[in-house]
């Protein structure tokens, strides 16, 4: 094992910001997913892990993978992904992408590891430009339906398929990145991310152990009433569908309250959306996540029973058409433990919370044992060129994920 | 005075369904304002005026008057619109219109009536073409504001003034209309109108007294918070705009109850408005309308505390930005009585009531005594092809307002 913690904590954030310089604009990071600055960030890392003394090849889903060998049989692979949002920050993947870039030098040119270490870089974590986020890492875990994106095109009506062929992946043949995956033998994945919101600020912690990230209930409710005229309808005789909408939003934040998690109406529409007619139909979205699959069960059984108590109460009839859902996914209880320790051994505290956002490593989670680990994020701000962590912080962040990474590949 | 009240209702009926065939298409009546179908309906207007022994003369705003010479130096006026709604029905306006033929018939080609009579076509009550509603009877009335709306252009990109010029109006010399109606000498105005509201179906009455027109109060507010990832962000930190607009709008609807009046949100738009993020901007309309004009203050003054209280329990400001208001109209005192009798006459009750919606009666109580009647609308629906009122029904009111036209005009 090579330099001391300190020096590489240190050298994560140099990199992290000649990264950014490299990438960047006055409107912050344009790292997107397939596209020529994305593929500088992917050169840049490349050359940078051969640096470190890795062999790096790239699977047929486009994620970079570099390669330590171990004696053992067996393989540890670190991570997170380069690409962004547009205006994106300068921590958001890259933090956990760029730090495995540390371990590779910790592990590189010297003694043999036990394990085999793999530093990945994941191919379009964001799914920015064409809508479908996690496809390089579910590609390698065998879940992406490649019917379901084989059509897609961007604003500017590129195809999918002709913007990863320009990066070498043939959208037809991703899901042999499943079967390269299991050549590789990963019996851990570790991946350090920015929380991206305001928990860990709040606590006054820097670094925390992630022990899963929350299932998700996302669905579209449609409220149907009675238009009418604003000045000779009474009150008392109106269908209107808007405030069933209104009265179950209020319902929903107290379901969200009561089980500790989170219930969030993100998108609204009224029909005809004129001042003077009582709206005949509202539309919105309805986002609920927990970590708890019972509790997030309860939850999304509650939303529909409040929703059906307002539509009642306003006259209205509501219908329900689902979008999305996903179970919690728990991390490896091993892992965790290893993660914990790391945490409280920088930071003097084993703080432990969950993630509201997916990351690649909910993929990974799904064939390999995997941990995580959160740096706090400034006021929750992500996905904007405000986003930013504290050298001081982020330092103690990175000493910790390198305590991990030396627990489990050493 | 000729004719019975029984034959003379269904004189109406029939001359209304010949102005709809001959002016609707499958979707309905099609008689906007300023436009070939509209010239139509006015052309066969002064026809049937002067059919009936009236002098037909068009003021300097397009609006048409059939005069009836009486004995004294006094005048009464009786009308409502010919135009209407794109897709719109077959009485909205046309009864008021039509049942003044019938009036014409009652007092032309016989004895001098006691007061000179006038049949009014008010020209583009509703605005659907440029968006200003009552232009002719607030020429005439003289509240029109031409600066606001000789810019107008229609949704084709055709100017306002070119249209009516087209129709021989000069929008400059518009509010000389007012001066031509000062020279009528007009003592009363009468209007017949749909109700467009289920009020009355809902007392079982056919016909109603009007006693005035609603105040209005009319606003958007604006709601701002702060975005944040719908998965990362503690419900209990969020600052959302979208729940704050939902519990105004919901305490708005007990101001209306608990004065007996109506507030209405229409327009509903967030931002950003995406499924995962919390809305961190809400802009909605509120339209507030009492008969009341001391309620109607309360209420506005109401709504403005219970948006501060829904700002302040959600974390995020609030602010308001008129669009319009006008105070409520209470019709001339001894017509209304004399409208009662009429309707208590044909009806057997008195039956009174309010309306919401504005009427060219609004414009003309601003300087002549004035009261209008209602006939029932089936289920409330007007402004669409399903407009409707029973025949039944609709010769009870036209009977009633017969009626209220010998009372005040023989």
């Amino acid at each position: 094992m090579n330099g001391n913690l300190v020096e590489g904590a240190k050298r994560v954030i140099a990199d992290l910001r000649e990264l950014a310089a490299m990438t960047s604009d006055e409107n912050g990071a344009q790292r997107v997913a397939w596209t020529p600055v994305w593929q500088k960030a992917r050169d840049w890392f490349a050359a940078k892990a051969k640096e470190a003394g890795a062999e790096v090849t790239v699977d047929v889903a486009g994620n970079t993978w570099a390669k330590i060998p171990g004696n053992g049989p067996e393989a540890v692979a670190i991570g997170s992904h380069l690409d962004c949002v547009p205006n994106g920050g300068w921590l958001d993947g890259a933090l956990g992408a760029v730090v495995a870039l540390e371990v590779l030098r910790r592990y590189g040119k010297g003694t043999a590891p036990r394990h085999t270490l793999y530093a990945v870089n994941w191919a379009d974590e964001e799914g920015a430009r064409f809508g479908r986020s996690l496809i390089g890492s579910s590609a390698a875990s065998g879940t992406l339906d490649i019917a379901e994106i084989i059509h897609r095109v961007d604003n500017l009506g590129v195809k999918l398929t002709d913007a990863l062929a320009d990066h070498g992946v043939k959208v037809d043949e991703l899901l042999r990145a499943h079967e390269q995956l299991k050549e590789k033998n990963i019996k851990a994945f570790l991946e350090l991310h920015i929380e991206q919101g305001p928990v860990l600020e709040n606590m006054k912690k820097d670094v925390a152990c992630v022990y899963g990230i929350t299932g998700c209930e996302r669905h579209y409710i449609t409220f149907k009433g009675q238009a009418a005229h604003a000045g000779s309808f009474p009150t008392l005789m109106r269908q209107d569908a808007f405030l069933a909408a209104a009265q179950a939003s209020l319902a929903f934040k107290q379901i969200a309250l009561k089980y500790d998690a989170v219930c969030t109406v993100g998108k609204v529409s009224v029909k005809p959306d004129v001042v003077t007619i009582v709206p005949e139909e509202c539309v919105i979205s309805l986002d609920q996540r927990s970590i708890d699959p019972e509790a997030l069960a309860k939850m999304h059984a509650e939303a529909q029973a409040v929703a059906a108590k307002a539509a009642s109460d306003q006259g209205v009839s509501v219908s329900w058409e689902k979008i999305w859902a996903i179970a919690p996914t728990i991390f490896d209880e091993r892992l965790t433990k290893l993660c914990q320790e790391a945490v409280k051994e920088e930071s003097g505290e084993a703080t432990t919370v969950y993630s509201g956002p997916l990351h690649d490593a909910a993929e990974m989670a799904k064939i390999v044992p995997t941990v995580m680990m959160f740096a706090m994020s400034e006021r929750g701000l992500s996905h904007c060129k405000q986003e930013n962590t504290a050298d001081e912080a982020l330092e103690t962040a990175i000493r910790a994920f390198l305590r991990l990474a030396d627990k489990v590949v050493a």
